[in-house]
């Protein structure tokens, strides 16, 4: 691992990260993550109804929705609404977005209701959707500490906590937390979702114009997992959760 | 003009307005406005080419697109490509932008190119048109500086400048710049855009729910202008245009 | 006010305006306004129902749907359902129509029931908007007639009579009721839609590549009333309302 | 036929036909048509272009649009455009007024250019689509006569004359040109276009909740050509075609 | 009828037809048939409800889809949801196989639940539609069996049998069944939907450039009912109809 | 791995799997597959032209499309061209398939022309994105030969063999190729696409409710590889590929 990247990380380092929570006075939790030059505002909206297979049964739900401003890329995209179909690229992260934090909730427990989790990317640079899902259980945190607050529900109905990363791999090496011109040259691209104890939620490799060996899908899980573990950190330093209460996310 | 209002403005008085300029790193022109709770985020973006009816005519275009983020208001809306249509009310607001931003353009001069102006609500507390505009016309002059210092254009194809406010009645009290408990409360409620010396590019008047007389439309007009006038002081501020460029956009 | 116009007509006159009342047999009130060579077929349907947002307040509503036929205008436009979308100035149309006529109408009395306000262009020739408010007015007097008559109600729900023109602004001169050859021409083209005693429910002025002066915003204010004052006469001849009873509508 | 009908008519009686020509002044050809209670306005637009698939092939092109306004029937009907989609029964209505309409035509003696037919429904009691072919023939013989007389074509391209009617069997007894309220009493509605010879274009004979033998068949289509052979002098006498010039459309 | 078709058919002369039922193991009814080199996949679903205008009418609801698989054709077609609406051609023959169908059963005996026919075409090589309701008549029919063997009802609610064939006029010659390379040349195509008994549920005759005559009409009537009785043969001994069975269904 | 499973299969071993060649007589490529109760008809269609971004690159395209009959399931589903929208899993699905057969082709080879793939499911349970893949290889490669025979390319542009296989975790064993009732049941899938040589195109690995561990991961691994081996096997049988010719895509 001894090339130097473009913007002189090395192939295990992460770029800056910053959350912002609380940008949004009015959704139950938010934030706005700045992760390198890619910026990703989420917003999590408590609604007191539940998807129709799921009225009746106690449960709730917890669902996300993903889009780019037109302008959040080099040159301007279309919105959606004008094309008059949702972007398949885009249903297809705001579905692996949903699923991940859905992993993160005892959805019993929080009851019959929803939380939507808004992902609107304003600026992108590589890495949206780690950076939706990783600022996601932020914005998903803080409602569900809105929820106990209130005294809605007793506790945070939380079973572990949720972060992603996206991994590479760039004329043979493998290379944590691409930025869009890494990503634009990567033979191989994979996005992995783990919990506060190692484990997968999600993982997806993809060989775009290349493929992965064995050993190489092995390199791949040690350095994510080195990454995960750094952003996890980095969302209770945020959320202000003592080492105390962080326990309790261990899985 | 003796009322105080709920957030101690006197009928007259604008909230504050913040323009950030440069908050995104690909488009030729972008500003964040924060206007007291309500933050539009305007960029602009150049395309060398024209709609259709322009082709081969030797005139440019500007247009402009009006979006609203899920949780920018109290409760979260549902996004125009779930419900498969662009909101109507949006459709009203962007064709508002267009007409009032391409009243600042000479569009010969600017040649065949377009310049699309984005403007999407991060937050809403009540005059977005106005503030899409008055940002709008901040991002727009960023793109022309960015054409001339280019040497794209010889000069920036600026005719005039442009602002908007919104005034209302409210108990039979005209007052400037309504946030969104106001304007829920309003009788009527106007939005104006007005140029650099003082007149009218767009006047809209319209009783909700009550009507105005012809005095009452005087003194609309009154504060509006007074209004316009800080904001345009404001947009030059943060344009760091001096006060002898600013002559030449005096009408 | 010396200038002749292309037509004829002196800066201050309106076209020739017939309304024909009764032509549909379906609904609750009809009228075809010629307008000029403008022609609207207005229809007023009343449904026992009223939108979501208004179930169980006992308030009624009044809405509006405008569109054109393909071949109202010089060259065949498309129909909105083959390019899927609507029209985004039919969206603005029809929303101006409906909150125009919704102030004529207290909600409360009208009871939980809707009027939907069909106004589609058979021939379109400039003021479209005004003459489809103006006629709309004679086919929403006529349901509430019909409520009326028919002991639903037992007295008409209307607060104020309601009409519309637009005035323009052409080589500097302000001139009443464009036809489109004029419209197309003008520098600022105006709607106004106003009360039975002269008050405003809508003024929108907008500078067609042109601006507009406070002195000229108050001469189109003047000549916008001695317009309207002149349709309202029309209005209630074609009504056969006494004038006697006119009076009850002097706001 | 001895049973009379509700509104006095015999058994093999067309309803009152009237033809008014030029109702628009923009179209090539223009026509409203009342049919008792029927109102159905058409236009012919023709334009210098064909659909791709006869691009460079030197053939026109006729084709046809369809749609009712929404106060067109006893209860209001929700335009297309509100529901997102194109109603099946229009568009199976249009596709048949396009192929009888093509079957008037020479195609390629049109040379490369389309020729629109609006028929646009404004009053329905039965039989719209019949009304619309029988007009939609006026309409496109006046926009042959425009080619013509322009001189952008030497002589009109038409092949035949077309006209249609309605038959239905009710209470077992065949009838002529249902109204709307006979057509839903109806076991059998049949819908025949016919040539100026009497040969066929189209026959649909469809069981609405009835069948029928083959005898019926012989009846319907004798009654059919009746009521054909009627309309068709009428179309004439309102394009004031003289018997001299018929004899060139009798196939 | 002494010309050989190109498949050396006589001119009444089916193409081989072969219904595979059960080729769906969860439709409560199936069937493929291959009809020649033409392939349409029927599937019956019931479902325990009826569409809004059926609620509480104590009667049930027969409809039907057509759809075509995107490679069903010589060149390759989009698909419908691709190109954002239902194809007119489709939306037409589902229409007709639903009236077709709903032709055969006793509403009321079937009690208020609804039977959906979705007719799927694998490979078209013409007379899809008519292949569809042969086809359809047996998924039906099976579910019919269905909700009879199972209880829900006493007795198979049908009324008659349903069968239907394609007849074309080609180089003024009559021909039953065409193949796509036929129809493709017919100046005149019919399709003919027929009862055990050999009424007509539908007749549609279409001039393709062409016209037919009263004559033509007669002989196109008596090959059709030879190819329907054939085709009804063929249906009972799929589905194992006993002949002491099928006098139930001669009307 | 001693769990008897429902069908009596070992936890590593495949449901049967048939490829039927050849069912559609105007694809370039088809293959029927029935893989245990899932039945999936590929077909493979070469278009002379690419989408715009390719144009005059030199390059070709693979493409795939992957829609479900509305029966193919337990209970019937709505059409996306009922709902109007492309289903969000349906899209995810095809753009995988996409992918994955891109991965197997030379895109320069190919030349500037576009291979469709059309993965339409007739019946489903369980596996049918997996089934998808591997049969649409085949049609691919049919395709491809196609190209070759008739001498368009001199060669077949394919760099590997592509198969795929889902895996999934249930009650905590690893299980190979699940059908609909074990997914139902389980806490992870895996779907993994792989080369001829056992390197990875994609690796996508879900926790439905439950998570993997690292261990887990490798157990994935190996029982995939053991069944896409035995995939590929059948595939070659099925294209009568030699072993000789089989080498050239042990990548």
């Amino acid at each position: 691992m001894g090339t130097m990247r473009a913007d002189g990380r090395s192939a295990d380092e992460l770029r800056d990260i910053v959350f912002e929570l609380g940008c949004n006075r009015y959704a139950e939790g938010s934030v706005l993550v700045t992760w390198g030059n890619t910026k990703v505002l989420c917003t999590a909206s408590i609604e007191e109804k539940v998807p129709s297979f799921l009225r009746g049964s106690g449960s709730g739900w917890i669902t996300a929705e993903y889009a780019m401003l037109p302008r959040a890329t080099h040159s301007r995209m279309q919105r959606d609404i004008s094309k008059g179909k949702l972007n398949g690229r885009c249903s297809e992260i705001q579905r692996l977005i949903g699923r991940s934090l859905r992993a993160a909730v005892d959805l019993t427990k929080l009851g019959e209701r929803s939380v939507l989790i808004d992902c609107d990317v304003l600026q992108a640079d590589g890495g949206t959707r780690t950076a939706a899902i990783s600022a996601g259980f932020i914005a998903l945190f803080e409602a569900m500490r809105w929820l106990r607050d209130r005294g809605t529900l007793s506790a945070m109905p939380l079973k572990t906590q949720v972060a992603a990363v996206s991994v590479g791999k760039i004329g043979g090496e493998i290379m944590l937390d691409l930025c869009y011109e890494e990503d634009s040259a990567a033979e191989v691209d994979a996005n992995v979702v783990m919990t506060g104890c190692g484990n997968f939620i999600e993982f997806q490799g993809t060989g775009e114009g290349g493929v992965f060996s064995r050993t190489e899908l092995d390199e791949i899980v040690s350095i994510a997992w080195k990454g995960v573990e750094e952003i996890q950190r980095k969302q209770f330093a945020a959320l202000a959760v003592t080492p105390e209460e962080a326990k309790f996310f261990l899985c």
